[in-house]
């Protein structure tokens, strides 16, 4: 396995089926400190930086959370239009990373760009996190359902992935490069319009992906182990879903999973994960199901990102 | 006494004479500290989260600087329009604390909304303090202001207190049920369309605080022992009271305290608090007499918080 | 020597020699931290406050990431706007700074209006470091621009500096207020509209500094060991440079140091020093030039501001 220091995380599509399980058990060593509520100081000599060109409280919030809980420093920026009047949005990469690397030890970013933090770590002394790159990957969500999912179920293989959303987006693409390290099948229910590219899906079926496409969540919930939700009624990353949604209606019966569907056609074990903030794609009255797991889930991220840190940091081996 | 170790700060209508002093007790002990510009490590091994809806630059960091003196970690954010385009505003306060709760172990937040810390207090598994609530209160405030003329004057009791401001605002509604614990007197200058509710009077006659209202401050300043300030020009937590000022112009004499109206009919060891900032009711000129004490109200206000986030998290017992 | 213990950092026009010595020594001393990632805990009982009413992303973090690697605390707020909707902008100086010396150690202060810092260094009980006050002066700036010049040439004596940028903007006044301290000559390559005014030019013939003003850097460059540049495409500290430039087009040739131009006529070992971001007056290709020293005065920034924090709170003499 390739070690992880130094090592930035930027997508998930070279990662090998060996190197998930290390970071899962490195989590199980970590979670007590976050479960007890005890920072510890395993990190305490290094700073974090978090690079933020786009709001997102949740991602940055955790990484940051993750990072305090191990008695490190946290410096950053949680919107470009707070830097210098948006110069950094003309400044190229190159330049404004030879300046961030010497603020932190390890850079968490996130950007409106897909791509731009696999330029950043071409340029950067320290190892670059991918926060979410506009289209592109968001592999610390991904990192953190899975987690949750070998924690909840005892294993990944096996299961048989139902995943509603939407195609084009960047949780979706990485999930689909995750899958493809574990013995598991797909159902992918995205709106028509929200697909994966025909060449993303050569890539799926390049690398022995199982996976087919249905219209509906009430046509292929029986089958599913994990539901796995974004909402779809987001087409633009530069709209927060709210605005989207208000130009473009609520979420279609076939992209919801409600307590009624639950009840009549899941899989009594099956698991709800939803990364959050939902829309109405899913309904406040599931978090009363045996089903629900996305409390669980946030509580993840934060022990995950702890797992990240510590192995690019080499605090843990 | 009840515990204060996992308590929700949420209002003050709730706190017993007991519960002040033995606050005020642990301020003391930890004072030195903040005196000596000397950070402890007491919550070395805590986090706290901010979640400020609204901008206030002042509780924020005088929360926060509270919690660095202790050792503590601080993450947070500090204007909700800050989040991803303004998600929050539309997520359920039970969603969001769902995820904040696990960001830190204490969570100071300030909300446009009346009865939001609330809420959040409902679903957390971490105490919330409320650092201001739309119209609703201030509890830490307050308690900066309490402690701040227990050192002065050496006692609450027997004190004269004359507020003058905006009873419709959340920090004269503190202060009036923080008053029915002690045996006090009180007198309120507001302007008519500013005054207390007839509801929220008819709670405070039920609870026997002995008050009166009158029409200016040179009418009631003879009796006062604590002159309790606020603007008069903000009439709206949307506007800042500089925008509000701008429409409405000056502070009317009744509800200015000036050099002039101190020297000729104050009590000459009465004091003077404000939160600030402050508009044109209390010149500047007044800094320069024996009455004035809102620099070292500020200055307590972090020591406050230092007790309050020692006492929540059971580092002071 | 002035001891450095609680010292205002306002102004380099006060500073002798002997003082820059000393810092640079300590910058000599605490760089192996920065040099190998790890935070030490100097200052681990001390608290950094970064009071900036202008945003200025690199200024700021180079700032906290020098106290976060001497193991400090920090907070503050990063752009006016975002304090309670403005109302920092109309409160006094006096007034905000009695309530932010309770908040941190030291201040930190950049300013959109000149001679702020030394306003809030009146009032306040602890240090106020000028991070950039309107046109005033920039000292952090220039130190960290000496430190790398007395690195990579081995002296400042004896040099000659070729400065290029908007005579009216503070890094160059700062720049030349220090040069006076120095066995230096100066040529000032500044577009006639912003040159230095007359008083300024009077002080610094005063102070015996041996400058003189020329057209362009191809006339001026085959005297300079050190080619300092600063954009000359910004007017208005209002604007930021993408913004000023948008409406005025890019450098003229006269104000831009390009990779024919070195090669052609300038000293094998003159070294270039530029605060970035950069504009055209510097194009990305002088970075494979034996001449580029602009990352190492960024990796400066963090240590320079190290030794300063060191020194006025009293952990390092």
């Amino acid at each position: 396995m390739r070690s992880f220091i130094g090592r930035d995380i930027l997508s998930l599509k070279d990662w090998e089926r060996a190197e998930y399980f290390r970071l899962f058990e490195v989590c199980d060593e970590l979670a007590p400190h976050a479960r007890n509520r005890r920072n510890t100081d395993l990190l305490a000599n290094k700073t974090l930086l978090t690079a933020f060109y786009q709001p997102s409280t949740r991602t940055r919030l955790s990484t940051e959370a993750a990072m305090h809980r191990l008695g490190g420093h946290v410096l950053g920026f949680s919107d470009a239009k707070m830097t210098r009047a948006g110069d950094f949005y003309q400044e190229s990469i190159k330049d404004t990373v030879h300046m961030l690397e010497y603020y932190g030890d390890v850079i968490a970013m996130r950007h409106y760009q897909e791509g731009a933090p696999h330029e950043a770590a071409k340029w950067a002394s320290v190892p670059i996190i991918n926060c979410g790159d506009g289209w592109g990957e968001h592999p610390t969500q991904v990192l953190t359902d899975l987690y949750t999912i070998w924690k909840e179920k005892g294993t990944i293989d096996g299961l048989h992935f139902m995943c509603i959303g939407d195609g084009r987006m960047r949780t979706m693409h990485t999930i689909a490069h995750a899958m493809t390290q574990f013995d598991v099948e797909a159902t992918f229910i995205f709106p028509p319009e929200m697909s994966f590219s025909e060449e993303f899906k050569k890539g799926l079926v390049e690398r022995n992906l199982r996976f087919r496409d249905m219209g509906s969540s009430a046509e292929a919930i029986a089958d599913a182990d994990v539901i796995y939700m974004e909402p779809v009624v987001q087409a633009d990353y530069t709209q927060s879903r709210v605005e989207a949604s208000e130009d473009k209606g609520l979420t279609p019966p076939e992209y919801r999973v409600t307590r009624d569907l639950l009840r009549d056609k899941a899989k009594p074990d099956s698991i709800i994960l939803h990364s959050l903030p939902r829309m109405d794609e899913l309904p406040a009255d599931v978090d009363y199901t045996r089903h629900a797991r996305y409390w669980e889930e946030a509580f993840n991220g934060v022990v995950m990102r702890m797992g990240l840190l510590s192995l690019v940091l080499g605090a843990m081996e």
